[in-house]
């Protein structure tokens, strides 16, 4: 290895020692984990809160903890604490559903918000489901999709103008990890009087996002990424306090009444964001996640900004030493990159075995893309030069041409 | 007591051994537990699957569990488990959602499998997830919603004929237990060229639901009630094999599609039950869920039925002799009856907290019922004699009057 790369990460390691939280999580040893960006790892303290919910507020307190354990608040009370991480004031994210089901509600009422108005604006890139989901909220809402590429967006909703309804679009590209810019779009769609709304799959934990501080209207998110909450966490959904009263969701069950235990005969939503909610709460996901945020207890965004950017920033440092001829994917520009660093290879899927088969654990992207995600919280830069350092080896060596092959692993 | 209720507990517990599986959860100690029908008591087993889950699945295997751990094909695994407890063929039952998002999937997709159709009939006396779920899924598929009590669906799914789209009803009425009749009215909805769905809610566990036997064609429930997941477990949906492919939902998400790892642009469903999915399934709540279905083993739904309403029936005898002035909600035939008893009493509420207080734990439903459900797994016969014992003392005693009023306990 690079005596010089080996003293860079000892010096970074040191300038940013007050957001090194490692000892926060139960990470395997030996492992690199660069993958925090598919399913984060298992922050301390979650395992006992899990427990506790099982044996002691489920299997001894029954019924009485949907108000003594605070069951019944939950969505709201982790969304304010979710809030805090996306730049949300509380009251205006509820934790609920899934990403895919909470893009469904802000699509429709985002359409019941601008009558009159067909267009949405969506990335041809994003991630498969916001695709679908959207072009399946537009058929029940009577919309158009357009795929319009988010660089180009801001030109597209000026031309767009008062048919718009929506610009619907991730900060962060999750697949080349590009970080696209929130504010400009959001501003556009504001101009022409139409909303936009932001997937935060791959931001939330990881950016400064200032949902309330740019004027964002709407966004979803998962809870099992950079926040840790645990396979299949609940997601959450931001409806801006300005727009609650007119958030009219589709999905209107009875978790989302003004008066659910009035067993209404009629729909009546409730006032602000819990409104936003709609079934049963699925508790043990959801208080696993609760947990899982203590994690970031006394870090601001920008603190993990800017501990994110020390990393990624520091990971194509290596690259251009290491394996200069590598292809990358992601922007080298701090101000247009997310939390990952994704490099292109023709045998990318073999790669990510080769890296795992020496503990270096990314994930794969169609067609070729080798995707690396950089968890702020639980990564130093010597984790980042080690990675490094095994991709140069694993390309050097030609490891990927016999890579045993697992059965292809998975998930966004 | 009654001795000859004593010797009556005595002899149908011995009747009843077989299907005594007390053992097979973990009650705090002392108490009657009648409100499984609202949150399903801890099965043995729950705690150290979770833990697994949380300790080694996700902290130490990480994603490679989405393969390795079976994660990603556990909603089609344990939908086959909780299929068999309501006489569902394999392959016809999915496990995702709320059962709130569920029944806007079936209705809508009901809607669109009966196209130029326009009358949806669900009961003024559901749930209330299910009118307001109803009437948001009649709103985006064009739908008119009547509320016709199931007592006069048959005559009046007649008298709609080919307007008819769904006859959505719950098997059990969540207030009065009253069964409905599932095999007619799914008759009735047939002879029209109609569909129906059915709210397993309060039937899973406890009835031979027997949906395939009857023809039944889409039927939606949750799993943290007689089915003991844990407090918001995951739902289910059921399709009968017949109407799949043409099962067109609105929430068409990635976890739903036919290739969810090609990230292809475009929406095609998965063949099957899989189209029912949505986005990435709650995976603490959805297996602790599949190992509470653990304590249903080697029990078919007719012997759970069958203990299920000799306790119910005892618990009438019990009052007859012990409160015979008391108002039975709850029809007394056998065949109407579904796995509660509620009974009504002006001070309704108050007459819950006094017998929580003696650790016999039921619910109140507005205006005036006091809900007792008898989850036939963990229950005796002799607890039934004993919860009838103290509900007779609260009402001679007039403890509801002083008894200590908790925070308004909650949830369906």
């Amino acid at each position: 290895m690079s005596p010089a790369l080996t003293d860079r990460a000892r010096e970074l390691d040191a300038r940013h020692a007050a957001t090194d939280l490692r000892a926060r999580f139960r990470l395997p040893a030996g492992v690199v984990y660069l993958d925090g960006n598919s399913l984060g790892a298992l922050p301390a303290g979650v395992a006992e809160a899990v427990a506790d919910v099982v044996h002691r507020q489920w299997g001894n307190e029954l019924i009485a903890s949907w108000n003594d354990a605070g069951w019944w608040d939950a969505p709201t009370r982790v969304g304010d604490a979710l809030g805090r991480l996306v730049g949300a004031a509380p009251g205006q994210v509820v934790c609920t559903d899934s990403t895919s089901v909470n893009l469904y509600k802000a699509v429709v009422a985002a359409a019941r918000m601008r009558p009159g108005r067909r267009v949405v604006l969506t990335d041809p890139d994003s991630f498969p489901t916001d695709l679908y989901v959207t072009d399946a909220a537009a058929r029940v809402a009577g919309l158009v999709v357009e795929r319009v590429f988010p660089g180009d967006a801001v030109a597209r909703i000026a031309e767009v103008g008062d048919d718009l309804v929506l610009a619907s679009y991730s900060s962060v590209d999750y697949r080349t990890g590009e970080l696209w810019d929130l504010p400009a779009i959001t501003r556009a769609a504001h101009a022409v009087g139409a909303l936009s709304c932001w997937d935060l799959c791959h931001s939330a934990g990881v950016l400064d996002v200032g949902l309330d501080e740019h004027g964002a209207d709407l966004a979803v998110g998962c809870g099992y990424k950079y926040l840790n909450g645990g396979p299949g966490a609940p997601a959450f959904l931001y409806v801006a306090h300005r727009l609650q009263d007119d958030f009219d969701q589709p999905l209107a069950g009875w978790n989302g009444h003004a008066t659910p235990f009035a067993m209404a005969p009629d729909f009546v939503p409730a006032p602000g964001i819990t409104r936003g909610r709609v079934g049963t709460p699925p508790l043990l996901g959801m208080l696993a996640l609760e947990a899982a945020l203590a994690a970031y207890d006394g870090v601001e965004p920008a603190a993990a900004r800017e501990r994110s950017l020390s990393l990624t920033g520091f990971f194509l440092e290596c690259l251009d030493t290491l394996v200069p001829h590598l292809e990358v994917a992601t922007p080298r520009e701090p101000a247009r990159r997310g939390s990952q660093v994704s490099v292109r290879h023709p045998q990318a899927y073999a790669v990510v075995q080769a890296l795992i088969a020496r503990d270096v654990v990314g994930d794969f992207r169609e067609p070729d893309i080798v995707r690396l995600g950089f968890a702020p919280l639980y990564l130093t830069h010597a984790d980042v030069l080690r990675a490094a350092g095994h991709l140069r080896d694993v390309l050097e060596h030609r490891e990927y041409e016999r890579a045993q092959f697992r059965t292809r692993a998975t998930v966004t």
